[in-house]
């Protein structure tokens, strides 16, 4: 809670403006949707927490606790969203991982509020609400697009497109299993095995659809053997060396 | 339609039993909900699919139709769940190929129902739903880690046990993205590229993860090069080939 939370609502009235209340109001909204599920947070506690009444929520929020969670869910969509945006340069994978790390650290403060969104079954879920969550994810496949080089105006293909999505699902599921475990590993364990993963996904698709692997072949310049596929190039010998009865031989 | 739909409800009623015209009544429901959104269809519908009145649907389903659509879910739910069982003998990806077919025969078959359900936003959706889908998760990733030789009574440790379940997750999302695209490319291309996804996945944990190493070590004898790992092993060749930079000398 901030000071200005604690000070008498009456002085807090004549000094926000309508823009700087609604901020207030939202940031409060956004502290409790963020730890705990849609249903288990009241108008009171938004109104306690903003140190406003609860009339003054309602005059910002006719449609009270519904409308404040489609507006702090989409508050919090346009901070991920943000997170998504890294400079197309640089090593494919570095930039992944950078991307991940600022994810991840978002799954972390808003922990129990995302799980309640992305698990469903809540009666403030609704079509709006399912919209939002498809943006950011649009937003996410759009941004890792570009970093493997089909940004904008280039056409990745269905398959590599299908493939981005299907990761960043599992980034979702593992983000949750993650949550439920008690944030083990540590977001940084998890990280590298979730750009580990990318990278075998790159690979094994690129091995049957040509235009991820004419993508693959423009990236693979651009990576280091100190970088992310390096070092899983340098893991994955001893897992090969096992398998070498399945290569045909010489 | 049956033939039976059509005979005068009267006929009907004295010929079924209690648990006849139970399973008759779910079996219409689940055709229409199969094929469309919960929240479009009536409790009207049902009835008449069902080539009986709507007082008699009431009679069984008191509910109405959220009693309905859980009975119905809950059967496509069993229905599912034996889509998993696989015998364990023979190459690991070969089973997993097998079980995939049946499950993308099942998402074929449910596709507007499966993908409503997945996407969440219909008033339709109660923790009571969220609870059976969670089940039909918790199968799947039972069976799969039974097929890697980690059953019931061994421990497959964290991260095999994490990465079954991003890749249910992943099969999950593809299929939606399937069903999107008018069920584009075909079944069987879909569901090579995921047993691809699975073994890709499967090298990249087992190149940080000692647990998944060691089930990955005993399940390579098992499999051979005319089957799912051997086809992928040769076709990444290439892919390899332009990485070679990454990889240390010698």
């Amino acid at each position: 809670m901030t000071p200005a939370a604690a000070a008498p609502p009456t002085r807090a009235y004549r000094r926000l403006s309508v823009e700087e209340r609604r901020t207030q109001l939202l940031g409060a909204a956004l502290t409790l949707f963020a730890h705990r599920a849609p249903d288990e947070v009241s108008l009171d506690e938004v109104a306690t927490v903003a140190g406003v009444s609860r009339p003054l929520v309602y005059r910002y929020f006719p449609g009270g606790r519904q409308q404040l969670y489609e507006a702090a869910l989409r508050s919090a969509a346009e901070e991920l969203i943000l997170c998504f945006t890294e400079p197309a340069v640089g090593p494919p994978t570095e930039r992944v991982t950078r991307v991940l790390d600022r994810y991840l650290a978002f799954v972390d403060q808003h922990d129990a509020g995302f799980s309640a969104l992305l698990r469903g079954g809540s009666v403030a879920e609704t079509s709006r609400t399912s919209t939002i969550v498809d943006e950011v994810r649009r937003a996410a496949a759009d941004q890792i697009l570009l970093h493997l080089g089909r940004g904008a105006g280039s056409d990745p293909g269905p398959r590599l497109r299908m493939m981005v999505r299907t990761w960043i699902a599992a980034v979702e599921a593992a983000s949750l299993i993650w949550l439920d475990e008690e944030k083990q590993p540590a977001a940084s364990e998890l990280r590298d095995w979730l750009v580990d993963q990318f990278i075998g996904l790159l690979a094994v698709t690129a091995a049957t659809d040509p235009a991820t692997a004419s993508a693959v072949s423009e990236l693979l310049p651009l990576e280091t053997a100190a970088g992310p596929a390096g070092r899983l190039a340098d893991r994955l010998i001893p897992v090969v060396g096992v398998a070498a009865h399945l290569l045909p031989p010489g």
